[in-house]
C-alpha cells in the first residue's frame, strides 16, 4: 500500500491572497518523490475551531502522514499547536526539550524568555520537538494511532530546512516506493483530439497517471503529456511508464504524424 | 453578516507539486477585495469520489459561494461536474445552451463535434453555462439551497476572464462590503517583542485582522505589521483601521522608540 499525506496549511494570509500557497506545493513535490501519495491540500485560517476541526476531518481518514505548515510562533494568531491538542484530545503542555531549543535559540542573541517565547514551547502531550535551524520556533512531530502528524513553521526557508533535515529521512524510511516519470508534447493536435488516445491508453496501462496540460491556445496547440507511476522497484517503475509513453506516442503518431516532440528544458 | 466562500482546486498536478496553486491566491484575493471571506482552500485530484466528497463536505458548511477550478476539460480526468452532480444528487445531462457554445467554438475553428468535445457541455442539472472568452469549456452556475457554485476551469487566464467578466458583478452585486488596509513596517525589533503589543491591539480592537510577516532574521529583524478590516461603510472601514493601526503604532514607539516605518512600494 503507498502511503499517504494530508498538508494543512494554516494561515489568513493565504485565505486573502496576499501569499501563494508554494509551501504545500513544495512539499507535495518532495513527497511525491518520496514515493507518498498526497490525497489532499487544505488551507485554513488561524481560527481554533477550524483548526481542530480540520485536523479531526483529515485524521478520520487515516492517512499515513499529516504536515502542517504555519501557526508555530510567538503571536495570539498561531494556534496550530493548540488546535492539534484538541484534536487529539490532548492536553497543551509546556514540553522541556523544546523549551531548551527555544532558551538556548535567545541566549544565544543575548535575550530572555518572555511569555510569548515559552508559548512556542507549550505542544501537545506526547509530542517530540524537532530542531529549527533557522528559526526560533521547533517544529513537532506526534503520532496518534497509524497517523504521524509533523507541525512545521510557515516560513519557508524553516519549513523546508526541518523537511529536509528530519521529516524527509523519516519518510523516506517508512516509503519504500521510488517514482518514474516521462514528459513530451504534441504540436499542432487539439487536446480535445488526443482525449480519446488518452483514455485509450489510460485503460490499458491504469497504473500510470497520465496527464495532459494545455499551454498553447486551442488554435495553435501545444500539448504537454506527464506520465507517472510509482513502483518499490526503481526499474519497473520505469519499464511501466515506459510502455504506457510508447504506446501512446505511437497512437498520436499513427492518427496525426510526426507531432510529438521533446519539451524543452525549462519549459516543463 | 459577511459573506463566505470556499475555494475547491481539483486536479492531481497540485497534488504532485507540479503546478502551483495560484488560481487560489488570485481568487482568494480578488473575494477578499470584494468583501467575501475565504474560509477555505481545499485541493483535491482527479478522483470521482474525492470530488463529490469534498463539495458534499463544503456544501455542508453552507458558504455563500463555493468556487471550483479545473476539470471542466474534454479529457477523461476532467471529472469536476460529474462530481458535483453527484454530491448536488442531480443527473448530469448534456446542457443545450452549454452544447451551442462549444458547437459554435469549434465550427469557428472549421472543426465538428465529437464525444471529447460534446463532453464539455454535459452539466448537472439545472447549471446555468457561463460563457469562456478564452477558451473552449463553458464554466458552469448551479445555486443550491443558500449556496452559488461557480465551477471555472483550471487554465488560469480562462478561469481569470470568466471571473472577471461574470463571477464578480454577481458577486459584487451580492456583497455590500468594503475593505481597508494598512501596513508598515518595524524595523529592529523581534516578532517576539511586538506579540504581546499586538495582541493587546487585537484585544481593544477584535473587528480589525491584525498579521505581523516575519521578513528579516531574529538577528535583523524587520517585520510587516498588516491590517484590515471590513465595512459595508468604506470611509468607516477606513476609521476602524486607522485607530487600531495607530494606537499599535504608538505603543511600539512608546517601548522602542522610532522603528515604525513605511513599506517601501514593491517590497511588501
Amino acid at each position: 500500500m503507498q502511503l499517504t499525506c494530508e498538508i494543512i496549511s494554516v494561515g489568513n494570509e493565504l485565505l486573502i491572497g496576499k501569499v501563494v500557497n508554494t509551501n504545500a506545493s513544495w512539499l507535495a513535490d518532495k513527497l511525491t518523490k518520496l514515493g507518498v501519495a498526497v490525497k489532499k491540500i487544505i488551507v485554513v485560517g488561524d481560527d481554533l475551531d477550524e483548526i481542530f476541526l480540520c485536523v479531526k476531518e483529515a485524521l478520520s481518514r487515516r492517512p499515513s502522514f499529516i504536515i502542517t505548515t504555519g501557526g508555530l510562533g510567538p503571536t495570539y494568531d498561531d494556534k496550530t499547536l493548540e488546535g492539534l491538542a484538541i484534536a487529539l484530545g490532548r492536553k497543551l503542555t509546556l514540553n522541556l526539550k523544546a523549551l531548551e531549543m527555544v532558551k538556548r535559540k535567545y541566549e544565544s542573541m543575548g535575550e530572555s524568555l518572555t511569555e510569548a517565547r515559552i508559548k512556542m514551547a507549550k505542544m501537545p502531550e506526547g509530542a517530540e520537538p524537532l530542531y529549527n535551524p533557522v528559526g526560533t520556533a521547533p517544529a513537532a512531530k506526534i503520532s496518534y494511532e497509524s497517523t504521524v502528524i509533523y507541525a512545521l513553521p510557515g516560513v519557508p526557508r524553516e519549513m523546508e530546512a526541518i523537511f529536509n533535515e528530519t521529516v524527509s529521512k523519516e519518510v523516506s524510511l517508512s516509503s519504500g516506493f521510488k517514482i518514474a516519470e516521462h514528459s513530451f508534447c504534441v504540436i499542432g493536435v487539439m487536446e480535445s483530439a488526443l482525449a480519446p488516445i488518452i483514455s485509450k491508453v489510460k485503460e490499458q496501462h491504469p497504473e500510470v497517471y497520465i496527464k495532459s496540460h494545455p499551454k498553447g491556445t486551442e488554435e495553435k496547440p501545444l500539448i504537454h503529456i506527464y506520465l507517472n507511476t510509482f513502483h518499490k522497484d526503481e526499474i519497473v517503475a520505469k519499464r511501466i511508464v515506459s510502455e504506457a509513453a510508447e504506446k501512446l506516442i505511437s497512437l498520436v503518431k499513427e492518427s496525426y504524424g510526426e507531432v510529438v516532440h521533446p519539451i524543452e528544458e525549462g519549459k516543463a
